[in-house]
């Protein structure tokens, strides 16, 4: 059966930007599960509300409701051992947990400050009061004066980055020589900005951008057929 | 047969504080292997010629000579499989060598900088000149000008590590429920600080803290017993 998962779409119903449903969605790819995207946006309240939830992404299998993307990565390592693995052991799980607390609170901000102004002017109109609304009280100041430079934040993902780039050059994959859900995490971001920003974020000899690349081509080019400007 | 380490000595012989030379040890004590620490100093460069090496960790294993802290992390996972396990996995090894670069890149200038001055005091005084010129050349300002503010050093180091902290909220160790190399590739950096500095980098109610007592209480109480300040 295939599941459904919510996911936050922009103006348009493929516009899916939510770097935490492209961590899902590329875990339900890695195990090889059939999925379905039902487009969400922030103000749809009420289409959440039979699930418990409040943010996405949300997963409905069957009669299983589960929602956060760390929580359902640990839900399909657990109810599908038997298919591709996301961790491989405890270990890796552990770690993996490290690397998705370094990327959620040393990354993702100032990734978001380099497409800010872009990802608000995609939005669905309805959405985009409650998200200047919310994220201005948030940041403590208006979307504009947080987003900034936007060629400073750019040089800030690459510095934050740089230990990531180290990595890449003794290893094709964050994992190792295969992809599994640490690259799953970092990636999300990728598919964040990539959504919504035409912003270069990786010089074309960047070991991250090659990295990118391949992470493009996983499971069928699922990634990059998703609809989002050229990086 | 007792393993030798090469291991980094300040003024006292027993003042060990080279962060890699900590990961090797504590290494060598969860594989449950013997080993003895051969005081060695920044200038005794004619001391490690016969190693083939330039800097420590150094280890000499009956026959076999291995250099580089990492190296050395997987030379003794492979030659001591039966033993307990540094990675557990390729996955985590990968995922561990990704911790590395970000300890080696993003944590240790800052804690560097919250003991430099400390540190620099407390070397054997011929290491001295060469210290300062090998650092305010690779730095490009006095020992002094980069130390800069010890609180705000202090700071950064808190910030940097926050997501290691919220990671610690969740689990014991970095590696989940018992340590691994992980744990010590970034408690080697409190080695580095306690054996140098009396500067309190972490707050008692600071998860790290917690972490960092545990770390200091492991294999016998390896690290507590060396030569340090209290922390």
């Amino acid at each position: 059966m295939t599941i459904r998962i919510y996911d936050l779409a922009a103006l348009e119903d493929d516009r899916l930007f939510s770097p935490y449903c492209w961590r899902t969605k590329l875990a339900l790819a890695h195990k090889g599960l059939a999925f379905e995207s039902i487009p969400w946006r922030f103000t749809d309240k009420a289409a959440l509300e039979p699930t418990g939830f409040k943010t996405v992404p949300v997963i409905v299998d069957g009669e299983r409701t589960v929602g956060d993307s760390w929580k359902i990565a640990l839900y399909l390592e657990e109810n599908y051992a038997d298919r591709p693995a996301l961790f491989g052991g405890p270990q890796s799980r552990a770690l993996s947990l490290g690397f998705k607390n370094w990327v959620d609170r040393a990354v993702h901000l100032p990734m978001l400050r380099a497409v800010l102004l872009d990802l608000y002017n995609g939005l669905a109109e309805k959405d985009k009061p409650y998200f200047r609304e919310a994220r201005e009280k948030r940041f403590g100041m208006a979307l504009e004066a947080f987003a900034g430079d936007q060629q400073a934040a750019i040089a800030t993902v690459s510095s934050t980055l740089d230990p990531v780039r180290a990595t890449l050059t003794e290893q094709p994959f964050v994992c190792g020589s295969a992809p599994a859900y640490a690259d799953y995490i970092l990636f999300g971001a990728f598919m964040w900005t990539r959504s919504t920003s035409p912003a270069k974020l990786l010089a074309a000899d960047d070991p991250l951008h090659a990295w990118r690349e391949r992470m493009l081509d996983l499971h069928g080019g699922l990634a990059r057929k998703a609809r989002g400007y050229p990086v």
